[in-house]
């Protein structure tokens, strides 16, 4: 097993890539492929007295997509960027899957210019975990495709139970549709044209609408909506989960030694606890829709994540995540029901 | 002043409803008129010994809004329904101000069929306010138009910054478009067409796009969106708040003494904390762009919530915000900018 890691993204830069992708390393035993600056890698490599494990290879790409370079133009434009090299890598089968932590627009188009989609998949779709009060939930599509049509719709759901099954293990996926109210007649026209598809297609479990409040329940594991409100969604999370930490440590500098004292014989529970609401936990999202594994991390990830989205660049490989959506496609495909 | 309040809904139902409202009128010397059942009205009154109260009236309304009730069939076919029969009194200038606290699509038909559009307004918006790390910013629309053209996207902005100068005090406010990302180019179509609009309005202090994580950051004022997104940030905080308390909860029970002590010593100011965050600090959300002032409530408003709204309904009146915004749009209309 080989994995190509684009090691020039995230807000941390290329040494927390390497750091992660280093642990997934000796942790699950894999082969890695550095794509990226070479002087950089090659830097980073001997900090970690790494420079020479025989998992590890270097591929130079002298550049880089930038989060202001316009994905579609630069991507063509910038032939040498690490993202497009390691796509090429993918594509050529120099590796098994690829772990993207740059840009998300850059890595979408990189997969669809360099690996194409799966037949009969109109667009891809990013899969992300969501951690609930009683396990995780895939929230699809967080920020492939701003504005879909609800058969794309429907492929996120189909693509999104697949995901599901295979990563988290649940063996019939119940399918929400992310809409403002419960009813059939509720929501905006994207939704409204959505549910009777979502309804009748047998391939997928569609418990009915979902509204916000229900992502975190644990009442529906996969969540269905287009890549612009799936996008509002996650960062809204992430925003408020920044604002509580935030106040909580302002409201805790301002208090009184009982509170203090109380934060410190809390701590081990409250780790607890943020381990479990953590994301970097579940690693990466998968391009769902493309011809080979492709992850895409989080703008920003830590080593842990990339370890993490190594993991899981492993595990989708080994089940054959893109054979399944493949099959489930031309399924849906031949039953005319697509 | 006199405010109308329309009993017959939330979660709790009329009881917890006319408790917030009696606190109010004890507490800002309004008076007020109940609208629902006049029996159940009654009972709640003695309950409570404010059967004699002057300031309470009781304006009887047979028919009750229910959730699944289609709201713009419903607001015309139930006449003598609460929300029906408050929107009557507040056109009729028998009540300053409105709180509603049912359905909030019957809420908004109501205001539509019964109150009108302020002229030159294409559609009214609701204008809630989320507390940040530093205050409050305003979402708008937070659920009264799913599908908004970029036109109407510009009016929720101007009308969101009246909010939240006069409700916030915040004398210039920033306003940002929901996003997913800072560039003036990223977004789906609607975001696309509407930023250039909101850039050359000069009503507005526009500072550009905005993401999810911005809106509890405290460095944007105005959220600006369509009713189908702010809807779903808005329960999707919810959901996540909610979650977060659960799974402490649940992680305290799991945990040792030290843990448990802790919480108790913590708790004085996690309870500081909580106040901060509340939203029903803030009251109910203000529908903007009909002709009188026109508030509505969370289906799980408490009575604090209600007191809040009834309070919110006072000082919007007293600012007279209805007739801000008329004067703001015709200004617009007048420029040809609208």
């Amino acid at each position: 097993m080989k994995i190509a890691v684009d090691v020039m993204g995230t807000d941390y830069g290329p040494a927390e890539i390497i750091k992660g992708v280093l642990q997934a390393v000796s942790e699950y035993g894999c082969d890695v492929v550095l794509v990226g600056d070479q002087e950089v890698i090659r830097r980073e490599l001997a900090r970690e007295h790494q420079e020479n494990n025989p998992r590890v290879t270097i591929h130079h790409a002298s550049q880089v997509i930038e989060m202001q370079d316009h994905p579609g133009i630069s991507v063509k434009k910038k032939k040498d960027a690490s993202i497009v090299v390691a796509t090429h890598l993918l594509h050529e089968k120099e590796c098994d899957a690829l772990v993207s932590s740059g840009s998300t627009g850059a890595a979408v188009a990189s997969a669809l210019f360099g690996l194409g989609r799966i037949r009969g998949i109109e667009r891809p779709a990013i899969a992300t975990v969501i951690p609930n009060v009683k396990g995780a939930t895939v929230l699809v599509d967080s920020g492939a495709k701003v504005d879909a049509k609800p058969e794309q719709l429907v492929q996120n759901a189909i693509m999104g139970s697949i995901y599901a099954e295979l990563q988290l293990g649940i063996p019939q996926p119940r399918v929400g549709l992310l809409n403002i109210g419960e009813e059939e007649t509720k929501g905006n026209e994207q939704c409204l044209a959505t549910y009777p598809l979502l309804k009748k297609d047998p391939h997928i479990h569609f418990i009915g609408n979902v509204e916000g409040r229900d992502i975190n329940k644990g009442t529906v594991d996969v969540v269905v909506c287009d890549g612009f409100v799936g996008n509002v969604v996650l960062k809204t999370m992430e925003g408020l989960a920044a604002a509580v930490m935030e106040i909580l440590k302002k409201t805790l500098m301002e208090s009184g030694l009982f509170a203090k004292l109380g934060a410190l014989l809390m701590k081990p529970a409250l780790l607890r606890m943020k381990k479990q609401m953590d994301a970097s936990e579940y690693g990466g999202a998968l391009l769902m829709g493309v011809r080979a594994p492709f992850i895409i991390c989080h703008g920003s990830s830590k080593a842990k994540a990339i370890k993490n989205a190594v993991r899981v660049a492993i595990e989708l490989t080994q089940k054959d995540v893109v054979g399944r959506i493949r099959q489930e496609i031309m399924h849906d495909e031949e039953s005319g029901e697509l």
